[in-house]
């Protein structure tokens, strides 16, 4: 196969068909995601099947516990799917909204239409379930997709795309409007990301590696998150009880998600108040702790935090925290070490909760919430095809908004520059 | 000068002025642009002297004269800076307005707060008025800017970047917020575009070939229009007069502007209508027509166009003229040879109108309007940093908003991730 010759035709189909699915009816991309759900539900033998060969050659291959538990499409897994299908199909339609429409001196009327980007390529890891998820949100905002997962999920996604296939063709959509990459070349990648006449968009999602190879050979824009370094800043003015529940929300209730507390900040006047009882949950919950000087005055039996450990994405149970004189030093330290992920101050201080929204640097800030409430769902997003870090475009959470950009419509009657 | 060291002091600079910027009250920002207005009209004889240095030196070296024109600071062009920075202090502040605060059901309000990009890169030709038009939008907008403009400027440039400085001084704020790189050296501009940890976002303005390799090297986000091959099409439900009226100011108004017309499509029924009168009106302006073998059949004097036409972007007196059987080949047409700038239906027909505002891939698209309305200005934005062809983040004329980001802001009252 001439993977550069393939992906040239996978992307010129997905060219054309992206412009069939952006002027196709919002009733019939709803009903191209339910023939979808009804094929992967009639498909169910199939699908266990293609994913017990991936499996098999996971196992041999030596692939880790965890990378298996992913690649794996449980009976309650293929439900999610199904269930999400029909999920996505009820959510609103955002092609085609149009907003801020006012008359402008001349008589002309302007206003915004929101409307697909065109061609999204999205790469990811062997998480079958996320080839659905995705193929999903693509379609619903009106978008052609060309999806690349992992290469030990590849039977798996293969059978999945038989599914896509046949619920698009169920309503006379091209079947090129979602395609599932066809090989676990590299050079398929390499070759996606560098096509800006047939993509508009790459959304690559998996570790922090990828991301960054994915982001500097990239033609072609790219959204994405690198890291989730968030943190928890209990202010002086916190009501104590409030910062406690929180902090430990923040780490324990979930430890490899990227919206999980990394780093704990504490203004000096409430560490000793709240740090001897959040130790006692966090050594409870079997967290690990790593603190600044300030912080082993309190807690002498924990380990000294070293630089590296305030930039750390732990991803596990462990947690810095570090001891602060207050809100300067909080948002100097969570915009230096930071990911511009997510960020919550714990205050009853109207000034200092102004502040701290204002002046950190991070696609989600908060006051009095747990970090872990950054998310698509809980925003009312609907839906989340991941968490953007970059600061054009979709800053958080996104849905299917950040799928869509806005054009200008105006609308005239002979008006002419003078 | 080490270049490399030299662009990562400025961007370092930049990087933390950026976050005095943001931080900084709308106020203030505006009293600095009225010192930077104050400064620059203090300083009229230092800028004629500083660009009669550059002038000679472009004589010298042979540039052509409308290269010489832009690049002269006349009394007009320095009363017009002054009276633009005037303008851009006057306009809304755009940043810290938060939209769309809604409760969800965990109670947590959540809403978007427009903040600043941080460090914007603007690379231009050399017309040193654009220094300080950039300038005040990105100050405005509460950004870093790091302006480099053409090497034959640079000592206008210079003597600008003084009262730049003189200005932000007069209000505390940091002079490294807007910096204008002082060497002509190539290799700044490389740097410039490769520097993500202290530039966010690099516009481009100037010639195609200059935005194409910029968007190719870049390492950052780039805004950018390159092209505007923008049409209008006379459907053959349009008012003839009004059609005649749209066509001749889209083409004649100004031929060397973006928005300018470069291909002109007519409905068969239409075309022997409008066709002879306005082939009359272009050849009383001057303009060269080519046209395709049925606007031929109706005007036998025109050259024949040939394909590269249809793509050409004139930015001179000659329009390209097609003949189509209706409104499906005219959205094919403008979709395959059209830049997504902006495109114009002239029709009295509700469907018609309807079906070009939605399948049209442009940043704008208008029903009986002038192309040359396309245009920050002419919108209500109040300010134009440029037209964005892109997709992603801006399409369309961009203004302060353009130069801003949503990031999402959470109020709880202690609530948790269950």
């Amino acid at each position: 196969m001439d993977i550069d010759q393939y992906m040239i035709e996978v992307g010129s189909a997905a060219r054309r068909a992206s412009r069939v699915v952006a002027a196709s009816s919002t009733k019939d991309r709803n009903t191209a995601l339910l023939a979808v759900r009804d094929a992967l539900d009639g498909a169910r033998a199939a699908l266990a099947e293609a994913n017990a060969i991936d499996l098999e050659q996971g196992r041999e291959s030596g692939l880790a516990v965890p990378v298996l538990d992913r690649l794996e499409l449980t009976p309650a897994r293929i439900d999610a799917m199904v269930e999400g299908l029909s999920q996505v199909a009820a959510l609103p339609d955002p092609v085609r909204s149009i907003a801020d429409m006012r008359t402008m001196p001349s008589g002309i009327r302007v206003g915004r239409m929101r409307v697909p980007l065109g061609v999204i390529g999205i790469i990811y890891e062997s998480r079958p379930n996320v080839t659905v998820e995705a193929a999903s949100l693509c379609l619903k905002s009106g978008n052609a997709a060309i999806l690349r997962g992992g290469s030990e999920s590849i039977a798996s996604n293969t059978a999945i795309a038989r599914c896509l296939k046949q619920g698009l063709q169920a309503v006379d959509l091209p079947h090129t409007a979602v395609q599932v990459v066809a090989t676990t070349d590299r050079a398929a990648v390499a070759r996606l990301i560098a096509m800006p006449e047939y993509v508009d968009v790459i959304i690559p999602r998996g570790g922090k590696g990828l991301i960054e190879r994915i982001s500097s050979d990239a033609r072609v824009p790219v959204i994405k998150h690198l890291d989730g370094v968030c943190h928890v800043y209990i202010d002086e003015h916190a009501d104590l009880g409030m910062a406690i529940s929180i902090a430990s929300n923040a780490k324990t209730q979930r430890y490899g998600t990227c919206n999980t507390m990394e780093t704990l900040l504490v203004a000096e006047p409430a560490a000793k108040e709240v740090l001897p009882e959040l130790a006692r949950i966090y050594a409870d919950a079997g967290v690990e702790l790593r603190g600044c000087a300030r912080t082993l005055a309190l807690l002498p039996d924990i380990v000294l935090a070293t630089e590296e450990d305030w930039g750390e994405e732990y991803l596990a149970p462990i947690l810095s925290i570090r001891v602060l004189d207050g809100l300067e030093q909080a948002i100097e330290h969570i915009n230096t070490y930071g990911s511009m992920h997510t960020d919550s101050i714990v205050t009853r201080d109207y000034a200092h909760a102004m502040r701290f929204l204002q002046d950190v640097d991070s696609s989600s800030v908060m006051v009095n919430a747990s970090t872990r409430l950054a998310d698509g769902f809980e925003y009312g997003l609907g839906a989340e095809i991941g968490i953007s870090t970059d600061k054009l475009h979709a800053r958080g959470p996104v849905g299917l908004e950040g799928l869509t950009s806005q054009k200008f419509v105006v609308l005239g009657d002979g008006q002419l520059r003078s």
